[in-house]
């Protein structure tokens, strides 16, 4: 395709190291799809006659059905899947073949490939992400008032409810899917005509196929069109912000599931057992969610190495961009999927997860508050009364609701009896009642937003 | 502060690592308009009285006051600048101070503190990368016919202008403004009043303090407020990119300086000497801009593997969220400045420029592109015509417009007397003026758009 | 210094971007040792005269009490230490400290202060790391019968002691001290007398520096000189190899202290309070070792990315190798201090240990081996006979040993009564007698040879 | 194999995300290579008959021969290549194939496994790297005579040989070497026998198993042996350091080979073409070198991601460990090997290089050091003079060796004649005779050190 003027083939070597075909055949549909936007542009222009132009396009279908029945053969001597269709599709309907390649070049069919893939793969991505985020508010919905600790620093420190803390979760995914939004919107102008760096020659329509490709627009700069690899960047970004909610997420499910948590118990079809040891289930689903993430944030790394002080335009190191994103998403595909299973199927253990939350004082606060509202305390001396009688129930052993009145007034004279009815758990989860916060209230009202948000 | 139940005081090494007051006395503005916003809604809610919020307005000024005249003493005994701010408001105004940490936590204060900075950092970012983005439109003006070798691979390529090439960056960068944009908007959630983790007791309007922050509304979820960091992820993220575009021609002015190109002569003020060889000057700035970015990059890394599967709510891993933010702001900064400099004060070398445009063959493709026009050629079989051309000029030692008629003729028989006309590079350039091609009409067209959008 | 043919000063953010002087002023002693050892060569090799030296060496004398005494004003427009350290030699004795200069450049100097500095740093990083060894190997000392689960999955596995469990962090550390050993004698050859990149035409003696600046011997070729930092590479390795198992350990320690495990109370000097709730005490201190590990791991990563593709000789980008070096170090010395001081004051709930042990089913694994060694089963298939004892135990309610022996035949007619002895906690640990394995045996002899090699 | 207990089979889903069996039958070799030293073991310990030993030794040489000839059915199902393996043993020499797995667990065979190829590994890098040094040398040895421009900042500074260039990569590949060597000496111990974490009941003689498989002892403690991942990254930091070499040196081949420098002609065998431009010759090997870098780079990041804060003992977190690993081998075999028939088939343009080399007064400082010697200038001093002397070449258009001897005296009266012969580039080069420097002696010398110390 290239050889004219080389004196010798390429080293085995070369071609090991320089042939892209074994993953790149993951752009065959786009490769595809853009190149008979392209060949119907060249014969809208006059560049091609109607008869070449179908000719072009019926072989193409069959070079597509031959893809996708397994029929093709790739072959590494052709480097890449653009070299392998056209070749393809010149052995079947012979040299006319050839025009297609009129007015680009590789190098802005591979960012108009690279980039429909892109596209694809952030609407596969959103997608995935809904159904998580609809299967955490179905499962919140039963849990408004399910009681657990809530933490700071791994430390019991206020009651909160799991609907609450599965609905902290939807925010981030919210968010999430927002920034797939943004870098798809981003993403989508055309490079396709940009050719090899400084556009062509042929009185090509831009605007068409970039219609035709379902894009906002062309791509404004030519040389710009073919060194960009931000939309694979943002892709990456995206993902590893995904990625690192479903590791917190993963994370409290190891925690969860331990056996000095107890807080959930994780479906048999998301855990495995051990050779040696007979009793083990163990959270692998989780633990490789968690441990799957750093794979894709070292995507992003990785492609930020090879973009870093690259001159313009196209350079063969940006070859180096798809693997990563290719593997990016399919980590988290699976990541994502195996969420969304083992939320669905998990049995929570809400007794345990209410004797765990009456551990280590946790209306402390509830306590302060008491002395502000009651007693005009200001916050910071309250906090230091409520701060001795914890000492004193450490000492005694005891939990606060369970100090004498007595021993509280010691403290602070003014305390009466109505304290013991805001020691409680059930009092200070539905006291929380501030907007956002974990009240069942509150959070009843936060799960009929969102279900009107995602249909449910 | 939070000592009521502590048998020692801490550790001084303990001080030197949990204390963050060195760095976070940044967010001193941030964190005192957050308390007033907080101390009038108190009043407004009737949660404090509004003597008292009076006080702490007026002790807040003063604070302020103190902190930037420089008067304040920051005290690491005091962990943060929260801690330090609100002890010199007591000692100004008594106890009273302790009434406006109510209904709050220094988990919601330093969300929200970290946001209000970040996003002061976001347009600042913003301002400045405009002033690029002009510097780099005005610069292009003058160079719509200045001709330079376009590369692919560092090989030369085909002619581009100067132009064409300086506007690439401001795709780049506009791409960059629209991200910090995006991550401005989705960042401009209020978090305060989610006290600790889970909302409080006390009846605020969260409404009234997001808006007097300019918050387009409040967090939904506590938990999420005090454990998210999203936002700060996503401004590294943005950095980076930005980065990234700025290290690429940070990449191209060391190059372009080089004694091999001599493509610019970058501006005194912006070069440095050497201790030991008389003659040298060099692009400093631009090789510490190249190098600055892969910090910026690591910045990202670092709150990456701080973040990850960290369980809810807020843990002191997060503390390290700051000093990363605030150097990657700082780095950028510099870069993007320095940047500015170095672009305005640039002597372009045109004449080298053209003249290395010259080598390699650079209208090898118009050699191609002209068999296909003239003689209805398959691009395929031109490129192979014009490879051998290639290799006849080279054997030959001559540029392929020195080769006689004959010479192209004994390679196709159809080539006639004007295809000298396209083969020199103002024709070259001229011609490909396909939409973003390098043609100088494409490239007038395109500063016009741009001088409208950035108001020039 | 080197303004000789240049138009203009710096401008004032060319200063700010390239001056060094605020974070190489760590370099000062580094900086005069190597001067010292340089000018004392130069007059060995008659290159100096005797007096010109003297007079040096006493001005560099004077120079160093003065940084050390805090009463060295540095100066930014001088750029780094290196010039601030010959300014003020200059100011101090005139003329003649001119000469200093002569057969080396700033190039060779940096490598040579940065190489010593990293030098010392290794020494102090082994030396604490030592005394954190030495800790954990007294607490093991006293803890070879202590029972806590043994974790796989985080999920209770086998009973293990609290010994072994120590012990295994001792086996990392030890790794991190032989690679600190490693990258010390790797790093140690002197660069001094490389000159800029090409050596110098000096009648020089590199073997004389080499050896007074205890270097193992000069390095080999004058441009890798210049261009290597593979040594602060690798002091970034060792100290990241230091950081992961300190943020294992870390982690362990943040899950310990939670209610939920309550394996472990941390000393009040490493913990701290919540400004919101009074009852909170948070592992602060290994939160935050857990969190900076994650900066070490991005310095690295910064470094490589400064490093990677940067032709020699030297580049200015290079400048950006000393933060990250001088952060990472930092980091890493606070970790190791405090992990050290959590270690010796940490109290064990060895009770809540021995309890937590019990659950899970942890000597399922004994039943098994007791099939393979009494009834010569498979061990396969005796797995599988076990995981249905433990299927009904789980079903009844009760641990393995509380199973009825009939019970047990119906899985197995062969097993006996003898069975009830191997199922418990202590004779588990006991009987795991295999070399490194976790009975008391073993830990005791694998603590007396360390005991020795750490003269303890 | 652990099924006993569970309820249902794992969901497709988790199978994908489970089983490792796609990627570590890489393992197969080390894996039936440590069951065969285990069983001996066994047989030898009189834990198994020796019948059944010689029944599972035969039986694990036909499951090697199946894999080795390509006729085994890896089985996703069955997760792993141990469970692969042992799998086929069952059903090729019966239930007697269950006593095979008596005193291990995947936990410690997985950890041998990955040990024995990452050894193997190591190895084969170091011979790589060896044919590259060894290339290295040859060529450096026919160019201890050619001139090109030593760079600093890429501008040019001082003339330096070819060879001398080419010799401070080998310098840095030695280092390379040398960590090789130590990373294979500090992974050298075995941990098969540690069994799932604890160690087992079994009287196993973890001796011989260790030198059965050429480890030089047994790990120490069971808990840090199947926890470990320290030789993986240390692996990993190797291919890095190896990696950031090999990515300036290709950085310099894509400068090299630009119509700029001009400096050498890649070989047609390593590199490529263009699909439109007809006269590309890209440095394709070179700028994947450059790229795949990054990747090996983000290798470490991803496994250090999956480390940090990682709990005792085995997580599964740990099974993404191998697919980096054996990507980053891969990728650095592929870029070493390319390297080195880049650097064999490399024609350099020595005329080129020369005539370069005298652009930009590379012998100003010769010119300063003639000052120095010849009329005792303090360096400082005769540093300024010859900076005068460039700017006033650079004033005039020529070469400071073309200045009149007069213009010279203007600047300093004491310059005479002589100083002409010490200008020229073969002066400079040959004067820089210090240890290390560039002068063809010195570098001769280095040379003969080198042939002998790898053999040529």
């Amino acid at each position: 395709m290239w050889g004219g003027r080389f004196e010798c083939a390429p080293d085995k070597l070369m071609e090991d190291i320089n042939a892209s075909i074994d993953f790149d055949q993951r752009l065959a549909a786009q490769d595809i799809r853009g190149s008979q936007a392209h060949c119907r542009m060249l014969v809208q222009q006059g560049i091609l006659k109607p008869g070449e132009g179908e000719q072009i396009l019926e072989g193409l279908e069959k070079v597509r059905e031959e893809i996708f029945s397994g029929d093709f053969q790739f072959r590494k001597d052709l480097e890449d899947i653009h070299m392998n269709v056209e070749n393809r599709l010149r052995e079947i309907i012979g040299e006319v073949a050839g025009k297609l390649h009129t007015a680009r070049s590789r190098n802005d069919q591979v960012a108009t490939d690279f980039k429909l893939w892109t596209r694809d793969a952030i609407d596969q991505c959103s997608s995935e992400l809904e159904k998580l985020i609809r299967t955490l508010i179905k499962v919140a919905k039963e849990h408004t008032e399910t009681i657990l600790p809530g933490f700071t620093h791994l430390q019991n420190a206020q009651p909160v409810s799991l609907a609450h803390h599965l609905l902290a979760y939807v925010e981030m995914f919210k968010r999430d899917l927002s920034r797939f939004q943004d870098a798809r919107n981003r993403l989508n102008e055309c490079p396709l005509g940009s050719a090899a760096l400084a556009g062509t020659v042929y009185e090509i329509d831009r605007e068409l196929t970039s219609v035709a490709l379902d894009f906002d627009r062309p791509t404004r700069n030519s040389l710009d069109s073919v060194s960009d690899r931000d939309f694979a960047l943002e892709f990456l970004f995206c993902a590893q912000s995904q990625g690192l909610h479903l590791s917190r997420l993963a994370e409290e499910l190891v925690l969860w599931s331990s056996y000095q948590f107890q807080f959930v118990k994780l479906p048999d079809n998301f855990t495995t057992g051990s050779s040696i040891m007979p009793q083990k289930k163990n959270p692998d689903a989780a633990e490789l969610i968690r441990a799957k993430v750093g794979r894709i944030l070292a995507s992003l790394q990785s492609l930020s190495f090879t973009m870093k002080a690259l001159p313009l335009a196209y350079s063969k190191d940006m070859q180096e961009d798809k693997e990563v994103v290719f593997d990016a998403f399919d980590q988290l595909m699976l990541c994502v999927r195996a969420m969304t299973g083992m939320i669905e199927g998990a049995r929570f253990q809400t007794e345990n997860m209410l004797k765990s939350a009456q551990v280590g004082y946790p209306t402390a606060t509830d306590l302060a508050d008491y002395l502000v509202e009651k007693l005009a305390y200001a916050f910071r001396d309250a906090h230091h009364v409520a701060a001795k009688a914890v000492a004193l129930a450490e000492q005694r052993g005891c939990q606060l609701e369970e100090l004498e009145l007595s021993s509280l007034q010691n403290l602070e004279a003014g305390i009466e009896e109505d304290v013991f009815s805001i020691l409680t758990l059930q009092s200070s989860l539905n006291r929380r009642n501030s907007y956002g916060g974990t009240a069942p209230a509150q959070v009843r009202a936060q799960i009929q937003l969102l279900e009107k948000e995602f249909a449910l």
